[in-house]
């Protein structure tokens, strides 16, 4: 890999992963590290970045989640964040906690594809049995999570389909 | 450039352009591009991506932000997007387009440091006469935008600060 745009264009969610290899701590930290460096609303970095590798905790977040293949994976990663730790818009009180969260999570799921390894963004989980499984405070929040391990053989990435540019961009 | 690492650690918000020196069309091309291959729930992609560069709807714009540097800039980048158009998660009714947009927004910051292009994340802009300037519809939202440009040689970056790893990590 050479290129941001292999990267872009490479990345994929994959479904099915080694689930006894897991990440090297320091292939871990240099993905981690990326988040890290994720820009936010007035630097105000309002997350908490939460790698979760034990059998006992992996498993009360399996039902949060209603489909088998996540169980492969060795890792899951979540970012989480207080919204009352973001920025806030004066004009009309819109906190910034969503776009920065997800900010950091795409730096983290581009790192991952950097290293070879597999991920998948997943907003469709049970958001209440997600918050008591991570034992979330009442003012801290989720948007994303994504498993992250090594792609086993069978973890075929589906056809990227995408609208044409010219469907969605405009010149003015 | 040459890593991931470098690309993430080196990008900064920067705030003086080449006013002069507009971003020739297949670069552009290539960044709008890696927008359009970010990924998005359900792969439903429910962006419009808007690059102004005209003077006369420059002119329309500048009073959303209030700062004058954005006017070296020879075009501003808008991720737009219709609420309608994203997934909606059954369990609670969550809409996923500000995640959405904010992953393909990345996507094209990252892909403009990539091609030596300065941007600067804003969020800090007027909602309801960006809303006008930009002639969005009722039902579409816009959460960041980014002037793009070259930069100017006076554009320096600010030392980037953040959290210590083990300030914002935890392993479970």
């Amino acid at each position: 890999m050479k290129n941001f745009y292999d990267l872009v264009n490479t990345r994929s969610s994959l479904r099915s992963f080694l689930r006894d290899k897991p990440v090297q701590e320091e292939v871990l930290l240099r993905v981690l590290s990326a988040g890290r460096m994720a820009p936010s609303a007035k630097n105000l970095q309002p997350w908490t970045f939460t790698v979760v590798s034990s059998r006992e905790t992996l498993e009360t977040i399996y039902p949060c989640y209603p489909a088998d293949w996540i169980q492969s994976a060795p890792h899951l990663l979540f970012v989480t964040g207080r919204r009352n730790d973001a920025w806030v818009r004066k004009y009309d009180g819109y906190n910034s906690l969503e776009t920065d969260l997800t900010i950091a999570m795409d730096h983290m799921i581009l790192a991952a594809a950097w290293e070879n390894l597999a991920t998948c963004w997943i907003a469709a989980f049970d958001p209440q049995k997600l918050r008591r499984a991570l034992d979330l405070a009442d003012d801290e929040e989720i948007f994303a999570f994504t498993p992250i391990g090594y792609p086993a053989p069978d973890a075929a990435p589906r056809p990227k389909t995408r609208k044409e540019l010219k469907e969605i961009v405009r010149y003015l």
